[in-house]
C-alpha cells in the first residue's frame, strides 16, 4: 500500500457550496492547492450567481485570494448538482442545507459544516481522530464510484475541539461527566455575524442554540458504533457558551469527572501520546499531534496557539485538580480551521484513504 | 433614629492610600461628593509625594477629576500616619499594603481593597448585604472615638459578584457545590496592568492567584460567626479565571450544586426579593437591589449592564437547569466599583451606621 | 423673556421614526424625561409594528430602557402620519427617509438625522452653534401652528465634530483649507452596522460615501445665508475618513490653513472663549461650553471625553504649528450623542425657543 | 557573479542584543532558519542573563519558539562584546543603545531597530529599496574582515512605510509635501507598552515624540548622499500620529503635494512597476513587490493585508485626488516585521551583498 500522503491516482474534483462566506471562504483557501483534491465548482446563492467569485465574495483571510479561483464563476446549487463532482463541501447556512444536502447525497459525498444533518441517525458526525469508525454508516461506494454516497458531518466548532480533549481521557481513564465553558471567536458566527457594536468592550454569555449541540453533538461523536447505529456515551455535560471580542479560537475551560482515580499525570500522558487514524494515514492535513499539551503553568491563548498544526491541533494547558469534579484544565482550537472548513477537509480525506483508492 | 441617608454629624474626615492607581483613582471619584465623608488627604508613593494630584496621577476615568481634589498635594503614608483621619481607606498594592495597613489600624479604621489581611483571623471580609454581622469581628471603638480601630477588607473583584449572587440561594434553599468561570476585566489589574498586546484579540486563561482567592474566600464571606471567630461554609468551590478584553465588569458562569430539590422559580424569587441591611439602612452607596435578574432569555452584559445600580448590583440572567450540578446561570458585577472602591465605600458607610453616630 | 429653561408651556408631543436603530434608541433616551418635550409615538418598519417597543427593539443603549416608553405600541410612519404631533424626530434609514420626510414636512417640523435632504436648498444642515440663522430657511408657523413646517437637518456625525471646532476660528481668524482624518466609532454604522469579524484587530480605512459628505456638508454648514438661500463658505476641505474598533467617539486629526497670520494663543483663546446662542437661550441640551480646549499636551480621547457635556461638548487638545498647513489639532465628539441623537434634539429646542412660544 | 539568494561562503554568526523584548522576539524568529546568518548569541539585560532563553522572554509570537534557540543562554551586551560576532542586531531601548551600539560599531556592524544614532551623520537610516546608496557612509571592511564597522539604523516603524510609499512618487514626479495621519498598534510600543486599559475602546492621539521623527526621518532617507553627507530632501512634512486598537500594522492617510502636475494613472503604475536592489539582488527577505497598489476601492487594512509579502510589503490603495493638496491614498505596512526586525534583517542582507562577499 503506497503512502497516502502521495494519493497515487489523479485529483478528486470536488465543489463547495456556500463559497462566499466565511467557512466557505476557509474551504477555497484550504483546496487552492490540496495534494488530492482539485478545487472545480463554487456554488452560492442566487444573488451571487454568475459573478466571478472575486466580485462575489467579500474575501476576509489573510491569505490573498488564488487567482485561478478567484476567477471562477459562482454558480447556484443546482447548477452544481447536474456536474459530476464525486465530492461536495458544504458550508451552506442552516436553513438552505436540509435539502439541498439530502438532494446531493443521493449520487455524491457532502462532507457538511452545516448542523442539519448532524444528529440524523444516517450520517457520521465525525472527528477522524475521535470516531473514525463511524464512517462505516456510509454505505460502501456504488459500482463504478470511487467514493461512497451520503452525508458526513462536521460538529459544532466548540464541540471538535472539546471531544479532541476528551477522547484521550475517555480511552484511557474513563469519563463520566463533564462541564465545559467556552469563550468563542466572533469569526464562528460568519459575515454579518456579531455587529461590532454588540461584542466591543463586552462579551455576551448567550449564543443560541450552541450550548444544546455542544452537550447533545458530544454524546453521539464519543458514542459507540453498533449494529449500524451509534449508542451515545454515557456522560453528563454542562455547556455554558460565550462570546468574546476575539478574531479567531474558541478558548474552553473544561472540568471532567473521571470514571476511576486517576494520577494527572496520567491525563498529561493521555495527551501527549494521544495519536490517531489521521496521523497513522498520514493525511495531509492531519496536525502531527491532535493534542498538544503546553504545560501546567502554560495557558493556550487564542492569538498565539490557534495556528499551531496549521490550525487542526488542539492545545491544552493548565491541568489541575478540581473541588467540585476531578480535573480541570483549558483547551484551545481553531474554529475555522480545525473547528468548521480544516475539520471537513480532514474527514474527506480520511474518507478518501478508506474508500476512494 | 434618624434616617442615615441623612449622616446628621459633621462630615467624617477621610484619607485615600494608593490615590493614584485605578482603585484610588475610583475612590476619589467616590468621595469627591460623598455625603458622609469628607477626602482630606491623599496618599502614594514617594515618587509622587509633594505633586499636586492632577500632576501625579494619570487620570483614566470617564469623569473629570474634581478641582477641589486635583489641587491636593499627595503625600507620603508616614504623613498620612500623623494625621487625624479616623477613616481611611486603601488601595495599595499587595506588598505595601500589609505592613502598612497593620501600622494604620492601631488607631483607626482601615477599609481595605488589597488582600495582604483578608484571610486574617480578626479581619471581617465583608459583602455589607452578605456578612454584615462579621463586622463584630472590630473591638468597639475607642473613649472618645466614633468608629472602632481596625481593618476591614474588601474581597477579591470576583468574589464579590459571586457571593452576592450566591447569598440569596444559600439563605433560601442551600447550596453545597458551585463551580464558576469568570470572564474578568483588564481594569481589575490596574496601570499598566494587561498589556494591550498580551490581550487583544485574545483571552488570557490565567489570572495568577485569582482562582484561589476566589475559592477561599468565598468560604469566609458565607461563613458563620461564632465566638468572635469566622466558622467557613462548607461549600466546595471550584473557580476557573480568564483575562478578556473587556475594559469594566466580570461576567461569571456559574453552576451550583444545591443542598434541597428546588424549582427554578424559587431562585429566581429569591434573588428577586433579596435586600439586606444596607437596603434597610438606606446606605448612601447601596443599590436598591442587590441582585437584579434579567431573564431567562436575557444575558447580562458587561457593557450594557456594568453601571446597573450605579455600579453597586450585581446583574443576573438566563437561570436554566444543569446537567451536572443542579442550576446554571450568568452573574455581572462591575470590578471597579462593586468589586473595588464602590465595595469599600459601602463597607465603611455600614461601619458608621453601626458605629459611629 | 422667560428662561427657555423652564419652558413655560405644556410639553411639546414628538414621535420618533425610526426607533428601533440605535440613534432611534438614543432619541428614546434623550427624550424619555426631556423638560419640553414628551415622546408620544415611535415609529419603525412594518415587521416591527404593532409590538411594544421593548419586544420590537435590541437595546444596546447602557442606561435602562424607560418603562413607559417599553410599553409603547410601535406603529408605522403612515399611522403617525395621521397623528398631531407638530415634532417629529427622524432616525429613518437613508433610501426610506427621502419620501417620507417630505411628506411629513409639509405639515409638521422634522428635525432628520438622516442625509436624504441635507443639501436641499430649502432645508437648514443645522448646528445650533453654528448656523442657528440657517433656520431662517423655514417658513414662519402657519395660523394656529406653533412651529413652522420644514424639515431641518442634522449633518453627519463627522462634520458636527468638526465644524463645532472649526467655527470659533473661522469667526476670528479665517480659514480657507481644511484637512481631515477620522477615526470614527462603529456605532456611527448602526445596527448591525460594521461585522466584528471585520474590525476586531483592524482598521478600515474606507466609509462608502462619507468623506464626500464631510467635504460638502462643511461648506454649507459655514456659508452665509443670503436672499433665502445658503452660499457655501469658500474653503477647501479634504476628509479621510477610516473606522476604528471604538464603540462610541469620532476623533478627528485636523489640519487648517488659515486666512490671515495668527498665534496659536488666538486659536486656544477662540475655543475657550466660544459661546453661542444655545448657550445665551440656556437650552436644556446645550453643553455649557461647546468647544473645551483640553491642553497642548492632552490628547482628547474617546473612551475618557466623549461624555464631557452630557456627550454634547467637543474636546480638543494638541494644537500646534503644522508644517504643511498651519495649524494641528485634535478634535472628539460623541456621535451618537452630538452627532446624532443629541444634536437633533439641540435642534429642535433651537426652533421652539425661536418661534414655539 | 552567483545569485545572492543561494550565498555561497558559510552563515555568518551573528547576535541579538535586546532579544527577550517583541522586536528582539521578531529578531529571534526571522534568525532562527536564515539561509544567509547563523544565530549564535543573545543578550538582554542583567536580570536575565544567565537564564535559558526560554525562561527569560514572555513569548508572544504566534510561531513557537524555536528549539535550539529556547536553550541559548542570554548573555549581557558586554559579554557579547568580548565574543567575535562580526554582525550583531540590536533591539535595546533608546537610553541603553546610545553608548552600548557605538561600543559594538567599533569593530562590529551594528544594524539596530534603536532610534539613538538614526540621526547621526555617519549613520546610513536606510530602506533598502529607498537609499542603498547611503550605504556608503559606512567605511570599507578592514583588512581580513568581510563587513564594515559601523552603525546602519532602521528607520522609526511608521516612516518605514511612508517612504516607501513616497520613493516611487518620489522618482518619477517629485513631492515637496506630504500630510500624513498614523493609525498605529499596539506592538509597536513594545512590552508592557499600551496599557489594555487605556487602549481598549479608545483611539490615543497622542504617540511621544513619533510626530517628530517621522518629519526629520523622511527628509534625511529621502535625501542626497553628496560629499559623504547626507543632504535632506527639501519636503515638509506634517505628521499626526494615533494609536489605535490593532495588534500589528500600521495604516496611514497619506496627501501629497507633487511638484508637477500629474495624472493618477502614473501614480499608480509608480508604485506598480517599483522594484529596486534588493529585488534585483534577490536578497532573502526582499518581498517580489515591495509597493502593491490593490485599487481605488480597496482599502488595505491592517488584519488582511500585514502579512504580505511576508510581512515586508507596503499596502496601498484608494488613490484620489486631494481638494488641499494634490492626491491621496492610504497606506500600511507591518510595524515589527517590515517597520522592526525584518528591515533590519534586508538591511543587513543588503550589506552583505554589497560587501561581504
Amino acid at each position: 500500500m503506497g503512502d497516502p500522503k502521495t494519493h497515487p491516482g489523479p485529483r478528486i474534483p470536488v465543489a463547495v457550496l456556500g463559497a462566499t462566506g466565511t467557512v466557505g471562504q476557509r474551504f477555497v483557501r484550504l483546496l487552492a492547492d490540496h495534494p488530492w483534491f482539485r478545487l472545480e465548482a463554487l456554488a452560492a446563492s442566487e444573488r451571487s450567481a454568475g459573478q466571478c467569485y472575486r466580485d462575489a465574495v467579500t474575501w476576509v483571510q489573510t491569505q490573498p485570494l488564488d487567482d485561478r479561483v478567484a476567477q471562477m464563476t459562482v454558480r447556484t446549487c443546482e447548477q452544481i448538482l447536474e456536474g459530476r463532482h464525486e465530492l461536495v463541501f458544504s458550508a451552506l447556512g442552516g436553513d438552505v442545507a436540509s435539502e439541498v444536502e439530502r438532494e446531493f447525497a443521493r449520487r455524491r459525498l457532502v462532507v457538511t459544516n452545516a448542523s442539519a444533518h448532524r444528529m440524523d441517525a444516517d450520517v457520521p458526525l465525525l472527528v477522524p481522530e475521535v470516531n473514525p469508525d463511524h464512517l462505516d454508516l456510509l454505505v460502501a461506494p456504488a459500482a463504478g464510484a470511487r467514493l461512497p454516497a451520503g452525508i458526513v458531518a462536521n460538529p459544532n466548532c466548540s464541540t471538535i475541539g472539546l471531544v479532541l480533549a476528551l477522547k484521550p481521557l475517555a480511552d484511557t481513564i474513563g469519563i463520566d461527566r463533564v462541564s465545559v465553558v467556552t469563550m468563542q471567536a466572533v469569526s464562528g458566527a460568519g459575515l454579518p455575524g456579531v455587529s461590532s457594536y454588540q461584542i466591543l468592550d463586552n462579551v455576551i454569555p448567550w449564543i443560541p442554540g450552541e450550548e444544546e449541540k455542544l452537550e447533545i453533538e458530544t454524546g453521539k461523536i464519543l458514542g459507540r458504533l453498533e449494529d449500524a447505529r451509534i449508542d451515545p456515551a454515557a456522560l453528563a455535560v454542562s455547556a455554558q457558551c460565550n462570546r468574546v471580542p476575539v478574531v479567531d479560537g474558541h478558548t474552553l475551560c473544561v472540568s471532567v469527572g473521571l470514571r476511576a482515580p486517576a494520577q494527572l499525570d496520567e491525563v498529561r500522558e493521555a495527551w501527549r501520546e494521544f495519536r490517531a487514524e489521521p496521523q497513522a494515514l498520514g493525511l495531509p492535513s492531519a496536525p502531527p499531534q491532535p493534542t498538544v499539551y503546553l504545560g501546567d503553568d502554560e495557558p493556550p491563548q487564542a492569538r498565539l496557539h490557534r495556528e499551531l498544526g496549521k490550525g487542526m491541533a488542539v492545545t491544552i494547558g493548565r491541568l489541575r485538580e478540581c473541588p467540585v469534579l476531578d480535573a480541570r484544565f483549558v483547551a484551545l482550537s481553531h474554529n475555522t480551521l480545525r473547528g468548521a472548513a480544516g475539520g471537513a477537509v480532514l474527514a474527506a480525506e480520511l474518507v478518501v484513504a478508506r474508500y476512494g483508492r
